[in-house]
């Protein structure tokens, strides 16, 4: 079955919000088979739902509609449904009983506002909305579905949950969707695609992929469609063996992982301790870890080096090392991430130098230029790396690198880029 | 004029991603007086592509779309545009040098897809991106603009912000809309919305106001449009100076200035330094203060001291602090604070500690509890706030608050919030 979700605010189309709902349902759908076609905002303005509402329905089967239905003067959602269909607006007791406890226990007076919530057009199935004031709306268009849903995000979620997954999953039988993701960090998109190009043309013809990039990190996604879940689980598994065969030192986890949460699993699982020494990244290969809930049992800090006088006096990076080759060097990063660790006393350290940009460059040693060292209790390696221009994207991408280094190195993978 | 914005990638609608260009697309239009009218999300598929980008020719003056312009298999949208128009696509010398460069300093070997890459539909006016190796597109259809970009969200940034955004201004002179943005800090929305309203409630009726909040910060957006830019400059120039009468505490900032931005420049204004402790934010204000550029002048780094022993042996907080009063705590937040401006000598120095939560908290000391203190030549002043139940949310929150108490420090605003 085909799916459209539509999102009804202005505050969408002027930028104020950044609409999460519809990801959140489009993900929800796809669990059970059902695949979401198209996602279209419209304002509060009648025409514009209506018209909306009929493309639609010329190309899905379920519509789910989001948003317009608080109690105030600019939402106009329930009233659009009631003219659509032709029918009246009429209160229905049970969603009364149940705004008059919600108002009582938290406000304690009901108005007419909160009563006229109360009020659903004559034709449809009202949802239970035990999170807030205003019902959900399910109407059968003939072989069409048409859901209606305001637009708070966690109401969305409970009478998703409870209500309309259960009833959509009971009328969707006849197709299985599965997905699988595997994180792929240090070879950019265009290479990779050129390394998988074999793999990519002989994968079964039920599975599609989908390259997802992020800085530092591409995401390749696969899905398998056909009505028997077994066998494409088998055909799922059996393309992850073949691209670990094809990339192995490239992947680096697997479905929703970050990171920075495959790092701290591997330290915690081997009760390992680290520590960074940040002078580029500036904080952010730290915040990255301690983002992470429970950080605080492998995790135990950082000094950001951001002047060469807190190398020399903090980290005891030799001053003529920073003399003779600069504080973006491999003899600067390798006493920087030797000093964290014996300072710190733990078993992993990172350390991180290099030019972020946009100043600070030379012809020696561009803007992006970046050395990135790991160190245990056998020793140091250290890289160097060459960024891009903006500054942002060069301080993450030194960052995802210097985690995915690290992931190499307690995984005993070889470190060549 | 009208635009919609049509995001094509089956990224989207599958749930994968949340769109976070056209909302920031949207806010950039607007603020050139260029309407949102429409969104749409399509999949990655010739024939979905070409009935949104006709739909939204019968309402929009201007159609943006992103996404789809990647190097791999499952990209279509340059072909689609090239079908559309019934045009080859043809090699761009300028667009290969740029991916040539961009590649060879990056990866070193150039790819017949990283050649692709520079062919674009014959009758378009290439946008250089600076960032990436995918040309935007600008098609002058009759009457109408499409415009193409990349879906990755720095790229579009940069495309709209230097080509694009400037462009569509000097089509759109017919209407003015003048913004000001005010940035708060230290109220939640719906106090301010109870302090604000008498001021709300006379704006003129040119103003329109929007409440827009992020973790730690509220910005406050006023819009006034019109045609005469020197009557609506007036207009919002009265309101800035009322509220700043109202809240004036409370306001932190203006415009598109960050609050690290602000306590940048005023660190650089007055030629003194800044140096951190952070415990419970991990890195996450180091990391906010190095991105802004320039950065290096004034801060001269942190020690994230994660776990006691690092408190201890690096920044000297006493033992006994800790063992009787919690590293949750006045005494040791003070001694934090006070211990890395001395050891790295700077004029001032900020710390936290906090419990960031899912665990670790106790009925006397709830998870978001967190103090926060900053020091300088005159002393010591700490505060304790009570924050939320989300991780993320209360590292960002106390960092948000930690840079406002030393903008109010640095600006000898008293510290009582």
């Amino acid at each position: 079955m085909k799916a459209e979700i539509i999102t009804i605010g202005d505050e969408i189309l002027i930028g104020q919000i950044i609409d999460t709902n519809s990801a959140w349902i489009a993900n929800e759908l796809n669990l059970i088979g059902i695949d979401v076609v198209r996602k279209t905002s419209v304002s509060d303005n009648k025409d514009e739902i209506i018209k909306a509402i009929d493309y639609a329905k010329s190309t899905s089967d379920i519509i789910l509609l989001t948003g317009g239905l608080g109690p105030t003067n600019d939402d106009y959602t329930k009233e659009t449904l009631a003219e659509y269909y032709k029918v009246e607006l009429i209160e229905n007791a049970e969603v009364l009983k149940h705004i008059s406890q919600l108002i009582t226990k938290n406000v304690g007076v009901l108005n007419q506002r909160n009563i006229d919530q109360a009020k659903v057009p004559a034709n449809c199935i009202v949802i239970h909305n035990s999170v807030g004031t205003a019902p959900g709306m399910w109407f059968n268009d003939r072989n069409k579905i048409i859901i209606s849903m305001p637009g708070v995000p966690f109401e969305v979620k409970e009478m998703m949950t409870t209500t309309i997954l259960p009833k959509l999953k009971n009328l969707n039988t006849d197709s299985v969707i599965i997905h699988k993701i595997i994180l792929t960090q240090g070879i950019p998109e265009s290479r990779l695609a050129e390394v998988l190009e074999s793999w990519e043309n002989n994968l079964p013809r039920e599975i599609k992929l989908a390259y997802l990039p992020s800085p530092g990190l591409i995401k390749l996604r696969l899905s398998a469609r056909g009505n028997n879940k077994a066998y494409l689980q088998d055909l799922i598994d059996e393309q992850v063996t073949k691209i670990q065969q094809v990339i192995p030192d490239t992947i680096c986890g697997y479905d929703s992982e970050l990171l920075e949460e495959i790092v701290g699993n591997l330290l915690l699982k081997t009760g390992k301790t680290l520590s960074i020494a940040e002078s580029c990244t500036g904080g952010y290969i730290s915040q990255l870890i301690t983002s992470i809930p429970g950080s605080s049992a492998y995790f135990k800090g950082s000094i950001v080096a951001y002047s060469n006088e807190i190398k020399e006096n903090i980290l005891n990076v030799s001053k003529s090392n920073i003399d003779i080759y600069g504080a973006v060097s491999k003899q600067v990063v390798e006493e920087m991430v030797t000093g964290i660790r014996r300072i710190y006393n733990t078993d992993y350290s990172i350390a991180t130098s290099g030019i972020s940009g946009p100043a600070g460059g030379s012809i020696e040693k561009p803007v992006g230029t970046t050395w990135i060292a790991i160190a245990d209790k056998n020793g140091v390696i250290s890289m160097k790396y060459t960024f891009g221009d903006h500054r942002g994207r060069n301080i993450a991408r030194a960052s995802l690198t210097a985690l995915n280094m690290l992931q190499k190195r307690i995984n005993g993978i070889k470190i060549d880029f």
